[in-house]
């Protein structure tokens, strides 16, 4: 469970180091994109915990019920499950096209360069069950939109999507059908 | 930090609760292989903390100095992040080709089904640092023997594989450069 991380002050340092970490790539994967290179947060396991308690404890301080968390191939995963299982929640895994078996459900999502088909487990969640979306970035918006409906489709209601990084120029929470919360912005 | 999980049979008891939430798929993804899907592992909080619980004191107790935990694209993201934060150790991604920006190393490598080009930054591992590479499957060893490589083209040396899942009759051990350490085994 995340231990409480103090007062304001002292979460905005805490924050400002983890945006310190992230590095740009200019031109990355494609000419005009600007990436956002997260590996420095995982690579540095008290930036880690940071990160993953600070969305905990958003978590509780906002939602007093949630059913489970939704992380986004790939990225998410490397945050949703800790989150996941500070709650004590379950991890759902939403995932690019043809790696789940079984009875799926399928969206397609446009995303900042190129395009994708999200893909959920048909039975991952209970109708009315009450689920929070994590990834790592927010851009153009268009998989967190896709990965909202995903949600829906298969009856659940998501009460916030959950970011690591927002690239608050792309204006990508326009898109999404759901509340934003972002840890850092660029 | 992991707790303690008591005697061995306590272990034993919890491992084939873990095992028995892997459902099979046949057929999945091409015709003739059984898929072992691990998501009922996900959605169930404990039997996540029983995995990575498992996992973390299992190499508590094998090696007193480990630098990194290297995680395989995608499923090794789900346990890997946890086991670094448990430990106090840097996470590392290994990624499918054309996701890692900056300066990288690639290796080609064989699946059980098709083909894969694993990536890794080149800054990832410092010469001489020792790591753990940790996936869910054991398959037919491809993605492991790719991702030993990585690690010692960067430098590293690999302690141990570490996989929640092995397929014996694949024989993948015998393909894997280094030593190989499954929790639940088909």
């Amino acid at each position: 469970m995340a231990a409480s991380r103090g007062n304001y002050s002292d979460q905005e340092k805490a924050l400002e180091y983890v945006k310190s970490l992230i590095r740009p790539f200019p031109d990355f994967p494609q000419p005009g994109i600007l990436f956002r290179d997260i590996c420095p947060v995982l690579k540095d396991c008290n930036a880690l915990r940071t990160v993953t308690d600070l969305i905990t404890e958003h978590l509780q301080a906002k939602f007093l019920d949630i059913d489970a968390i939704v992380g986004l191939d790939a990225r998410g995963f490397l945050f949703g499950p800790i989150v996941a299982m500070n709650l004590d929640k379950a991890f759902i895994p939403v995932r690019k096209t043809g790696k789940l078996p079984g009875p799926t459900i399928k969206v397609s999502s446009t995303k900042e360069y190129g395009k994708d088909v999200l893909e959920m487990q048909a039975d991952a969640i209970e109708k009315g069950q009450k689920v929070i979306i994590l990834d790592d970035l927010l851009a153009t918006g268009g998989t967190l939109q896709a990965a909202c409906q995903l949600v829906r489709e298969a009856g659940g209601e998501v009460l916030e999507c959950v970011l690591l990084v927002e690239l608050e120029d792309l204006k990508g929470k326009d898109k999404v059908p759901a509340p934003c919360h972002s840890l850092v912005k660029f």
